[in-house]
């Protein structure tokens, strides 16, 4: 019988979409490109990214196989938007078939870690119930790093998602999410994409109350890294949305 | 007037405590190496182990001051315990007053990330406060590895701590974190110590229902490294708890 091959979480540099670019050694260890550089078998959101993060990554630890040799499989197209968390979603097992034939494997997504606040949970899963040996690889997550440097609670936290996008909806679930962090003391994490930071950010501002703490951080790893934290009140006197996809966090 | 320092929150390996150490460029990316090396002035929970940290670094990268001209000042021993994430913890402003004076400071925690799931928050609190500004770094944090291994939704979750160590009120600390977990697809996320880890994960068997699943990952980024994520009555047919310090994911 064929002994599986592994199941590599490769996480990548927080600058997707950026103008300039990050050093990879900045934001991920020798090991994690080590690992990357040795893996031919991929599954990813996006080969064309993905391609172009190997080609970054030979540049510091020469590929085991040349880049035309590589072969990537892509989540499909529903995944990206809805996800792929639940125990209802698509069947990634079919492309684990590399694996079960002995070989070992890496799961990429555009930014940061797979599978967190991203899709990929769907292939770990399905190499759990094919009995691949999953290794997460150590690199940058924006959420971890946001909760760090906000000074907020990371004794107890909670990560959920966007928040919509409807005026009254947006407030309501601001309100939801207040109440939880002042009443529990857990820290409330949420993200949102550029183009929207500016009504998000205003409705917060208008909707939290004066002394609940609001920490904003965007960039993280790149050179133009913001992360402030303040009560409410500060926020008003100066109310700057960030330009970058930007990490949310409310707590007391 | 003088233009204050930064502080770095650097990440540690998570092998404290384990007979065998990782290599540090296995899982620090040289960015964060390199800037541990350069600095002098640290905060942290035990300066006989950040001392320790410092020394595999400077095998690595050469440290800008002798081991023994580094500055180390200890967090008070009852935020170790009680941790100091809530607005009434004690005052962290004193500790950064080499900061204020202009050297650059690192904050520095026993294993992982500082402020997330260990002390830090108050100094790094109290840094905003004095316009200092805050610089995480990249490295290992536990419980992203184990939740990107797990399967389980990354697009929610929450980290709640530890469980109770009371048999009554473990049993309905878990009830109600699967409850949630199950209604509304938020992860739940926890951790234990070694010497508690076979007491929870029977009470985790005993107490959850059949189709839940349960994740327990322990020893990430070691040698010795165990993922296992699936149903509870597949656990039933195998309980085998961890000996390092664990991390708990339950879900749908």
């Amino acid at each position: 019988m064929t002994v599986p091959g592994k199941l590599y979480l490769v996480p990548a540099p927080l600058d997707f979409g950026c103008d300039t670019q990050t050093a990879l050694d900045r934001v991920l260890p020798a090991g994690t490109l080590a690992e990357a550089a040795r893996l031919s078998q991929w599954i990813c959101e996006n080969a064309r990214s993905a391609r172009a993060y190997l080609k970054r990554v030979g540049e510091l630890h020469p590929l085991a196989s040349p880049l035309q040799g590589l072969c990537f499989q892509e989540l499909p197209r529903e995944v990206h938007k809805k996800g792929d968390h639940g125990p209802s979603s698509f069947d990634a097992r079919p492309l684990l078939a590399p694996a079960l034939a002995g070989g070992d494997m890496g799961l990429l997504s555009e930014a940061g870690m797979p599978a967190v606040a991203d899709p990929g949970a769907s292939v770990v899963r399905a190499a759990h119930e094919l009995g691949i040996e999953v290794v997460p690889l150590v690199g940058p997550v924006s959420l971890l790093l946001a909760l760090a440097a906000s000074g907020l609670s990371g004794q107890s936290f909670a990560f959920v998602g966007y928040i919509p996008q409807d005026a009254d909806a947006r407030t309501r679930r601001i309100k939801e999410l207040e109440s939880l962090a002042l009443r529990t003391g857990q820290t409330q994490i949420f993200i949102e994409t550029p183009y929207r930071n500016a009504a998000l950010l205003d409705a917060l501002v208008r909707t939290l109350q004066h002394n609940t703490r609001l920490a904003v951080a965007s960039g993280l790893t790149l050179e133009d890294a913001i992360i402030r934290s303040q009560t409410v009140r500060q926020w008003r006197q100066r109310i700057q949305a960030p330009e970058l996809p930007a990490v949310y966090a409310i707590g007391r």
